[in-house]
């Protein structure tokens, strides 16, 4: 399969004429062919007139039409075969078998919302039937169900080229939901972008959609970007990516004479709470889990577990020991792209002026590659310095060395909001874990317990979400079937005759679901 | 029992030191006794730190607590007995019956979502149990709950002095999904507010919840709402007012360094569709029925039916004589506030600058009684001047005359958001109605067919909510036990020891839920 540099306006293949993005193999540093000019505010448009035409009946396909369409993605992504893997990990510089599983992730996760379309609860079909009798007076018969928000832009993300990017995660559940949906291709994954694109593409069309329910955009710049954000008939966002990013996407959505929701995945430190009982039995095992899930992937996850926390004493010593002996083992790893090279770079050294190198994992042989590090300092410096809170993308952790229980209490209620918080825990320390769990609560999408917080399952029960600035919006989660639920809105039918209801509220329940039927959930 | 002009911090009754607010009898224009001194920002800080004490217990009471709590308070509002009428009649110039009809809708409201606390529904429990042989990786055991989303602001309405103030709509979800609440009491009816907010605090007391579940604050001026809703420990808000106050709460809340969801209903125009054959068949009856519904209560209703439809003939005539015969009969009524009324008198003015008078009901006999009117224009010129798509809130309405079915439709689709939409159709329009439908769904959280729109069932199907304007969040609704939905987050716990799990997640099952297991609905 020949890439052609061009977006995909529903069916059409079309060629920017703005700045041209290239992808940079960046184990090598060297552009690869081919370029892709950019759109502007006119391709913008195209692409979302296509989508608004196409959202009414998008909306009312099928349970069945729109879960064949999801696995028909799945399928088409598939067959692109070892050309994709190959796209994939020179665009990126992960390795190949993390691109294979990534693929399956995606694969398995559009299924997965195939299900999930298929089984309806996501409709919430609520039923009061009329009660022409009460009094003092009659109730009418009113029938709730979700239905589509509109057109989503979705914003790829660098790290995730396939899981979170064209076919990824957003794209998955605002299809299920029942919304067309455009792409931005993130610029460090054009290539790839462009064949899980038009394997979607290929989906719309075997299915017989209507051909706006898909759009590929490329653009250099923030212009493709605000002009989507900001087009009135784009009703939802999804984004994952940078704080300043998220936030930017934020405003200019608000900024909308109809603002609408952004779902941006931003930033996230991931605090790790190692109790005394676990500690003290298992120093050296949790610091050798510890630099194993940090430098995985070149600590390219959100959930990477960038805070460590602990009390003070010999066996936190022990832990530290561990670290410093094991990381300097650790081979640098080629990054995503020069420009998440560089912003680590930077992160680390802003680290470095609030707090001490612990240890460094091997120096660099190649471009872009990420050296891992580990710094510590006390929690008074913790809670005094903002800077040491920011999130550093990539294989830096930060030692946050207690003096007690009550500052490890401090310090997990000045974190800001987070995706995931782990605590490495055993028997004995059952008291103080139930103690913090309201405040982790409060402060998290995920708690974990003697677990590592990358790798994150694709599940009914998942939450990848959390407070700001891990997401701005706690209220729903990016991965998982539950983000089926951010694309929806309720709309109620009062006294509406059959032949006008759609079918999931018709009077014969044809689509058999349990509905909330006068109260009770039908069996 | 004696009004002390007071505000309730927790469960201590604290006088304000700003400027005063007074209720003014809107039927006699005279200013009531107390005067409740506002509060400042030291009042918001002082219920905030009460709240946020309160939230991580208030949070986690049992199923059986909580819902004890609501029937409580309903139970305290009904005891309040007449002196609450009595007060309520005499600050917002509402009909007894009314205000009666109120209290049973709310403390109806309170019950009703009660029995949605104790079935437990809402917490929407996911679990996806732990495959440790799988290959390539193993499953961790996932379990999904919702929590609280922390302390809530509740803004009281003018229109609703019981169902949507002190203890209303907005104040049982959250209370419901397990948020304290701080209530800003609407300044037209601060003696209601008094005397519902002590029902409320009592409970809390008579319950034994922690007294910062609930506080009520009054002031003139935006101080203390902005104060509310820029406080850190607030993390949601309910809202039901106009576009202008909505809108600078929304932003808000937007710019603080932790942005959080604004629920604010603001405005609505609510367009009644007349098909012709059901205008053929009986269009002196549907004129009476919707002079019926738009002077009801003074017009002063979020769905009163601001918009009538229809294509221009013999039929249409017929109905807007009928109106002409009819509205004159309609005698003024007193609105809730002289500002009210002043803003009626206003924006009756802005529609006569664009469109012709139909009839005029009878003219004020006292104060701030509102002369209901109905205008024609034609479609044309509602499609290009914006003015006429701005609610006036009160009994004043606009027939729009359309040349034809297309012309229907633009305007259809040139409306902004809507609480209702309502269409009257026999079986020969059913083709026409079907062909609308869909620029509807999109545009209104209720449709009704053969009904009007004033008058909102409390039950589960109900949506009272809509696309920007209506509300600031059309993903929600703020009538009816869905309501709920809109203070809670998911929260994932993951290999969490069955100790540490909330009862609702445990393995047991002790709730006896019936959650979404390894992807199956348990029966």
């Amino acid at each position: 399969m020949t890439l052609t540099g061009k977006m995909l306006i529903g069916q059409r293949a079309v060629s920017g004429n703005r700045e041209a993005i290239r992808a940079i193999n960046p184990a090598t540093g060297t552009p690869m062919e081919p370029a892709y000019a950019g759109g502007h505010g006119e391709h913008v448009e195209q692409a979302c007139a296509l989508a608004w035409a196409a959202f009414d009946s998008y909306r009312e396909t099928s349970l069945a039409e729109r879960a064949a369409f999801l696995e028909a993605i799945a399928d088409n992504i598939e067959a692109l075969g070892d050309a994709l893997i190959e796209r994939a990990v020179a665009e990126t510089g992960l390795p190949r078998p993390r691109i294979q599983g990534e693929r399956g992730r995606t694969c398995g996760q559009l299924r997965t919302f195939a299900r999930t379309v298929r089984a309806g609860e996501w409709l919430d079909v609520r039923v009061d039937t009329a009660q022409p009798q009460r009094q003092p007076l009659p109730r009418a018969d009113l029938r709730q169900r979700q239905i589509a928000l509109g057109p989503v832009a979705v914003f790829g993300a660098s790290n995730f080229p396939l899981a979170f990017s064209v076919a990824g995660g957003d794209t998955a559940s605002a299809f299920a939901a029942g919304c067309p949906v455009i792409v931005k291709a993130h610029g460090a994954h054009p290539g790839t972008s462009e064949l899980v694109g038009r394997a979607v593409a290929k989906a719309v069309k075997d299915c017989g959609l209507p051909q706006g329910v898909f759009s590929l955009l490329y653009g250099s710049g923030r212009e493709v970007g605000i002009a989507l954000v900001t087009e009135p008939r784009i009703k939802a966002v999804g984004f994952t990516g940078s704080r300043s990013g998220g936030i930017a996407l934020t405003q200019a959505a608000q900024a909308r004479p109809e603002p609408i929701p952004v779902y941006a995945e931003m930033s996230s430190i991931n605090p790790v709470y190692l109790f005394p009982a676990a500690l003290e039995a298992r120093a050296q095992r949790l610091a050798e889990g510890f630099v194993a899930s940090l430098t995985q992937g070149a600590g390219q996850f959100c959930t990477n577990p960038g805070l460590v926390i602990a009390i003070a004493g010999a066996a936190l010593d022990r832990f530290v020991a561990t670290v410093s002996e094991r990381l300097p083992g650790c081979a640098a790893q080629t990054m995503l792209t020069p420009g998440i090279f560089n912003a680590y770079t930077a992160g680390v050294r802003a680290l470095a002026e609030h707090a001490q190198v612990v240890a460094k994992g091997l120096a660099a042989e190649g471009p872009n590659q990420g050296q891992a590090q580990v710094f510590i300092t006390r929690a008074d410096a913790f809670l005094t310095h903002a800077p040491l809170q920011a999130e550093v993308f990539g294989a830096a952790s930060l030692v946050v060395v207690c003096a007690d229980d009550a500052q490890v209490r401090q310090v997990c209620e000045h974190l800001e909001g987070q995706l995931t918080a782990t605590l490495h825990l055993d028997e004995d320390d059952l008291i103080r874990a139930k103690a913090l769990l309201p405040v982790l609560e409060r402060k998290a999408g995920r708690l974990l317990v003697n677990d590592w917080p990358t790798g994150v399952e694709v599940c009914d029960a998942i939450v990848h979400g959390g407070p700001f600035p891990a997401t701005s919006d706690s209220r729903s989660t990016s991965v998982g079937t539950a983000a089926i639920l951010r694309f929806l809105r309720p709309v109620c039918y009062q006294d509406v005759p059959d032949s006008l209801l759609p079918s999931a509220l018709q009077h014969g329940n044809p689509l058999l679901l349990r509905r909330l039927l006068n109260g009770q959930r039908e069996a």
